[in-house]
């Protein structure tokens, strides 16, 4: 018997995958890495006991394990490594909603839509929104303590989980924190989990804070000449306000959603800004008036709309921005961000970086927190064009940095921003991060490779 | 030359203490254990490189090092220790305002109130507010992951902390984190330092997120004929709505305030609630009315204002306890906590502790959070007091742990806490604790005794 097939007795029947075509899927995230390995099994596992098992077997054996939500991922966090295990979670999807306790209590394979649709049904909010989260997991989210676009008023996901039950990597399924607001007892090991993609345990099920279901929100599209007065006007809202949505699209994001998907979106625009706010009553008219003065003073032809299906519309537009680059050529993913008001500089630096390369990287931005996506569109068949574009890419990275910024947002490091971590945290924090990770890892059997 | 002359030496005239008398203050803080050690010395550092001096100096000599940002700590976190040094941050309490990105630079012996005065210049505020705000510091904040009163609807601390410099256990500086807002490039190190009482390294400087200025705010004061009643309507309210402040007073501690200082508090109510909207203008006359309808429904008598300067007449009152109760005898300071639907219970659970070990146990609780402060009065002179005081107080952290709830909501563990922890996070997060601890700490020397 092979150690594969003690895994494959050791669960029940149709867990464990070990078939080539069946395991492809489970090889990729969506950032397409192409070097991604071949995994000796694919489990999907049902319970947190299953997990146990596998991080037990991995870890008799020395196995990697790369955990897997619903495979959603920008960074390859969960790209399969060879001859390692893929933990998918897929199947562990349960949600259930604490009315009084105000928390959802999710398995980590549930869709962050299924959360926010649980939740719905009793008034309650999840905020947390990632562009795809229609499709992503809460695992995932967790995992990347991921973002969206709401978080520039309602934070990100660290800030709404209030519980963890994670297997360590020696089998072990710990509790961490619960359905109590405040807690201060012992080391904040609960945080320390949320945005560790996947590298010190493996989040079995999650206690998330709810809110009261957003209010109405009003939506303003404004079009600028170009990308930098609608960033300048970013600056100028965000130093008095903070509007529930404040999101940018460049000319080349606006025409590739019209390609995708025509909008009416004004493909002759330097750039648009799409932004909510979801103030109560009067003070909605008022932010928004703040924000269409911020955007005219920048030259801007501003549109306010009350009407939630139609601010509904510009917002899909947004959202669709990563299926529709996705049809123009394979894609280097970016999220960087630098401090609100360096917004300027950095789309100015992304633009610069370009030009250079005689690469296309359309932006959209989550801009009213200075979180950018410049994606870098390239042919791969042309090892000139990927070579520009890989350039672009660390260079992009390189100026989020010189700016005091970051190289990812919230999409996670996963593997493909690995090498330029460095240069952000300097030598003293890896060193640091990396006997945080042995502690908890010794054998470094979770997801290898990917995080730092 | 001994090793304390080699301190003394290393760092500048004025910074090393280590007469008996001028070190006194520096063995206690608020929780005003009688069983301090005596430090060797006590070191006033006046900037970062000092704190290296001293950690390096510590970490060879294997000699115990005990942070203490203001000494306002309510759970002996910053107790001196027997042959150890007291590395005080009091010198180091610089505040900068970086308006464009609406954050403030505070070193860790900057009081909380000075950060929110400082921001305040620029329009600008930093909401966690510990009731002892004006006297507490920024490091401390940090230390505990400090809440307070708006934090019902703002947050704690660690939801404002976006950067830190850490001095480590071997002495070497890091920086983590920034002025960005979302940023998720490496392991979630910044978190784990936000509520590790000075465990794992010494905060030297913090980069805190600033928001706008609070709005105006409306007060409502409701009176109950029991504590349970107005539990109940903290429930009610809270499965509906954040206020911006929901504080609770039992009738031992509005007496306790009255003897203090006068205000005109019913002393005959069985509870007090005083909670704030800051909503803007009718959503926060229609949030006013929400609170009311919920306590009306209890029975309360309840007193509605929008005059600010009445409102914070009302919230001083419920600062006030503390130092109120300090003055009827010797305390032993609880800081439990419960979900929110379940704090009717916790209430309950400790009016039956009082009574099974006859003591004095008034409460002030930050009722929106389900966080509690009972606090156990006794007479230090009479052992047999001190004994049931002693059996209430474990009796007291053992009800919030059966509810599922917390020993310490803001304050720490401490060392007030230190042997109830284990019952609340079992053996196998302490054992993780420790692999935690040991990866960072391998001497032990930071702030041995204190947090778990």
């Amino acid at each position: 018997m092979t150690s594969v097939d003690e895994l494959v007795a050791a669960l029940p029947d149709g867990v464990v995958l070990t078939d080539p075509d069946g395991m492809e899927k489970y090889r990729f995230d969506w950032s397409r890495d192409q070097t991604a390995g071949k995994p000796l099994a694919v489990v999907r596992a049902e319970d947190a006991g299953q997990v146990q098992t596998t991080i037990r077997w991995a870890a008799a054996h020395d196995v990697p394990v790369v955990p897997r939500g619903a495979g959603s991922g920008l960074s390859g966090g969960s790209t399969a490594v060879d001859g390692g295990i893929v933990l998918s979670l897929e199947r562990m999807n349960a949600v259930e909603i604490d009315t009084a306790c105000q928390v959802a209590i999710a398995e980590p394979g549930a869709f962050n839509a299924e959360v926010k649709a649980a939740a719905a049904e009793h008034g309650l909010w999840y905020p947390p929104d990632p562009s795809s989260f229609q499709i992503c997991s809460i695992g995932g989210n967790v995992a990347t303590n991921a973002g969206g676009l709401c978080c520039v008023k309602y934070g990100v996901t660290t800030d709404y989980v209030l519980g963890l039950d994670v297997v360590l990597a020696d089998g072990t399924l710990i509790t961490l924190g619960g359905k109590r607001i405040k807690d201060v007892a012992g080391l904040p090991l609960l945080k320390l989990f949320v945005g560790s993609e996947g590298t010190l345990g493996i989040v079995t099920r999650a206690i998330l804070r709810l809110v009261p279901q957003q209010g109405a929100r009003s939506t303003l599209v404004a079009t600028f000449a170009t990308v930098r007065a609608a960033a300048d006007a970013v600056v100028t809202m965000r130093s008095t306000m903070r509007p529930s949505m404040l999101e940018l699209m460049d000319r080349p994001s606006i025409n590739a959603v019209e390609d995708y998907q025509p909008m009416g979106l004004d493909r002759a625009a330097g750039a648009l800004l799409i932004a909510q706010s979801d103030a109560p009553a009067a003070a909605r008219t008022a932010e928004m008036e703040t924000m269409r003065a911020a955007c005219e003073a920048q030259g801007a032809e501003v549109f306010v709309t009350d009407d939630a299906d139609e601010g509904e519309m510009f917002v899909q537009a947004r959202r669709a921005s990563f299926p529709a680059l996705e049809r123009r050529g394979s894609l280097l993913l970016e999220d960087v961000g630098a401090p609100v008001p360096l917004l300027p500089d950095l789309l100015d630096a992304i633009g610069a970086i370009a030009a250079k390369h005689d690469v296309e990287i359309p932006v959209v931005a989550h801009a009213g927190d200075g979180n950018t996506h410049p994606n870098i569109v390239y042919d791969a068949g042309d090892p000139d064009s990927e070579k520009r574009a890989r350039q672009a890419f660390d260079e992009v990275m390189a100026a989020a940095i010189a700016l005091g910024g970051t190289i990812t947002g919230e999409h996670g490091v996963g593997r493909a921003k690995r090498g330029a971590l460095p240069d952000q945290l300097g030598p003293d924090v890896m060193a640091l991060t990396r006997r945080v990770k042995d502690a908890l890892d010794p054998q470094g059997i979770l997801n290898p490779g990917a995080g730092f």
